[in-house]
């Protein structure tokens, strides 16, 4: 028998309240036109007695509102649809990227009611960004004339690995000179909002959680989410929540092998899918082959992003002699007989093949039923890269004789991670998981 | 907005109930001589009347039982220990391996109680080794004078991947005509007993969660289990609890690739880990270099298994000359001067080299804090590839600014297999996951 005794909590009615609350609080959330009492007594399974008590709460809190009155079709009461009151509570997401930094201003539903756009971080000093963010904060709240007393708080989505207890980025690889920056903590003292940070990829992950739909698919209760930027993460949604691992960092998936004759990575191995598939080695393999300029300057995130546009750009005017290539031809061994454009988009296509694989690796691993992609790289490279994804997962996965694993892009083009930021702070305040029932130590 | 609603459910009291009493059985399971009941109020924060009601029914059902009386420091009334009641109750587990089928009758501790082998499962039909299975089953019972109403049931841990809704394994690679085979229908037919049936990576992880100690130091609430037998597989432990994935079939990293240079795979790649490192290319590998013979017989998991044993052996006997060779030397330049036995020494370390970059990438995606090594191939390697194993986690994971990522050979020596495939018996019968707490469709 083991010597130490770390025994799991019980728990008890006040935490039943507030789960029920929350409960009730995400089924109007995901309903489309609203949901009437009986109809949320019959959906979650509380009493009526339950729902009456906690709908009042909900109403005088303004996160929900009452809507359409529906007449009986035979006799008894009217029903009232209850909504949610989108704009009774206000988050504000922001994502730190090495090539811009973005701010939103999301309500209750998640949905996008301002955005502003920042210094690129790779530009500026963390003080310099933070004060120009807490400005656009400031700026947002102000212009959309939201009560500052409802806006829930700010969330950072930064690139990993992160240290979400010390709300740290620690030594993201693309932002050199950040090292171990206290951006919760900075944030707070510039805004006096309450912060939390997190992964880009992982705020991803929730963003299409958060807007995504609930269905007995289970497609949106299982997912990975392959978030394409500047570097390459995933998020990780298992049973319809963020996975964070041990320390919220899992999800770092770039040194995952995935082609033998794959570029050499910054850790010294040859074909990490990080580096086979970032823009920047992109990048420096089309400018070898003369299909582009070369970079300038080399360690500018923002010049990489543009001639990254050009290579996509190249790519999506290839004739129909650029039939797909085999999943596994070099970059040395493209087609000299063909277009520049033809030859972009082998080398796309190329790349496709080794993030299907690493893709592939990851679903047979945790047995979801969809691989999401999106990141502002993900729009640009979407047409070529989703159907070499699509039929990889479709083939090649070990459950695929109980489910299908499927790719797709995310549904949010515009903006996944500062959207996501917004929701890590949507999540905090009306989190479902189960988890939250047991009672803390300090409870 | 989505279109379709499928609310989470809320939770109510006789839930609650249940849930406490699987929190309290929990704790005393954990303890190392047993709990008052004052000190289960202070761990579990529930109050002195819950524990009261929820031990009476306890000591009723005969899970637990009351051991030695504390006589009080000071004024008071005297404290009893609570103990679990290791023989109150029993559970089977059924390992089933290409190699051998082992069947053990565990207590409510986890511990063996008695222990038979049966038919490899490689050599014979599913029918005919099911009903070996229920004579032995059967037997062990008997002998023990265990009266069949106190067996909980029967556990299967079956080579992957698995249908567990069916209670089938599917296509399992190394048991040719074991196609969709529904052994949890048919060992339920042949013995009476309800019968569970997962994989035996998972179920190995479950029995390292089951029995190993849940301190705050974390390591037995995150990790994943290597499970290394006639093929690789792993179980992911989050939380402190088994993730199976949307089918149960988490887990599964055959086809990892952890080296350029590695084997060709039966998928058609080359350096899938789960070739890179199983007995069989181990076995192929030594014999091409003259170092043990070959197999007679390339299909015969026993023979494959004998001859793994003399490669280790031969290792084993290596020379202070055997120094370790660098991470990434491959099989074609094995030191050729040195002796027969430095060689096998050599070849096992590459494998291992493969093996911990397999385990670094599962460990970053997942953010565990400890990959643990076990099942029937590892007690033979254990002394070779452990060094390496730890050596990489802890110096090439990603988080390890956070927190460190050890290496850990299993804490059960012998039959993992077979003790997680009843521990999924316990498991099912005292669950304390709070997703249990939820209300059912029919509740």
């Amino acid at each position: 028998m083991p010597k130490e005794t770390a025994a799991r909590r019980g728990t008890n009615l006040p935490r039943i309240a507030d789960f029920n609350q929350a409960v009730i609080l995400d089924a109007i959330r995901h309903s489309v036109d609203g949901l009437s009492r009986v109809e949320l007594a019959r959906l979650t399974g509380l009493s009526a007695q339950s729902i009456s008590n906690i709908t009042r709460r909900l109403l005088g809190r303004e996160l929900i509102s009452e809507g359409q009155r529906l007449e009986p079709s035979g006799r008894g009461k009217p029903r009232t649809l209850l909504q949610l009151h989108p704009t009774g509570h206000f988050a504000i997401g922001v994502h730190i990227d090495p090539t811009i930094t973005t701010v939103v201003l999301l309500d209750l539903l998640g949905d996008v009611v301002a955005s502003a756009e920042s210094l690129p971080a790779s530009t500026t000093s963390p003080e310099n960004l933070v004060d120009a963010i807490a400005s656009q904060v400031n700026e947002l709240v102000t212009s959309q004339g939201v009560t500052a007393s409802r806006v829930l708080g700010i969330g950072i989505a930064a690139p990993g690995p992160v240290d979400t207890k010390a709300g740290a980025v620690l030594h993201p690889p693309l932002l050199p000179g950040w090292e171990r920056v206290e951006l919760r903590r900075l944030l707070h003292e510039a805004t006096g909002l309450p912060v939390v940070l997190h992964k880009d990829a992982a705020a991803s992950a929730l963003a299409e959680l958060w807007r995504g739909p609930r269905g007995s698919a289970g497609v949106h209760e299982d997912f990975v989410f392959f978030y394409l930027g500047t570097g390459l993460g995933a998020g990780l949604v298992i049973n319809g929540e963020l996975l964070g691992g041990s320390s919220d960092n899992a999800g770092e998936i770039g040194h995952l092998m995935v082609d033998a004759d794959g570029p050499v990575c910054s850790c010294g191995m040859r074909g990490c899918v990080g580096a086979a598939c970032m823009p920047r080695t992109l990048v420096d393999e089309a400018a070898s082959a003369g299909l582009i300029t070369a970079p300038r300057n080399d360690n500018d995130p923002r010049e990489i992003d543009e001639l990254f546009t050009q290579l996509c750009d190249l790519a999506s005017r290839a004739g129909p002699e650029s039939a797909r290539t085999a999943a596994h031809t070099s970059v040395r061994n493209l087609d000299p007989a063909v277009s520049r454009e033809a030859r972009a988009r082998q080398m796309l296509e190329l790349s496709a093949a080794r993030l299907a694989r690493g893709a592939a690796t990851v679903a047979n691993l945790l047995d979801v039923r969809a691989v999401i992609f999106g990141g502002p790289a993900w729009s640009r490279i979407a047409n070529v890269f989703l159907p070499i994804l699509q039929d990889t997962l479709l083939t090649t996965t070990e459950a695929r004789q109980i489910h299908d694993v499927v790719a797709l892009g995310s549904s949010i083009d515009d903006g996944v991670g500062a959207i996501g930021a917004g929701c890590l702070v949507l999540e905090h305040a009306f989190s479902t998981r189960p988890s939250t029932l047991l009672l803390g130590a300090n409870s």
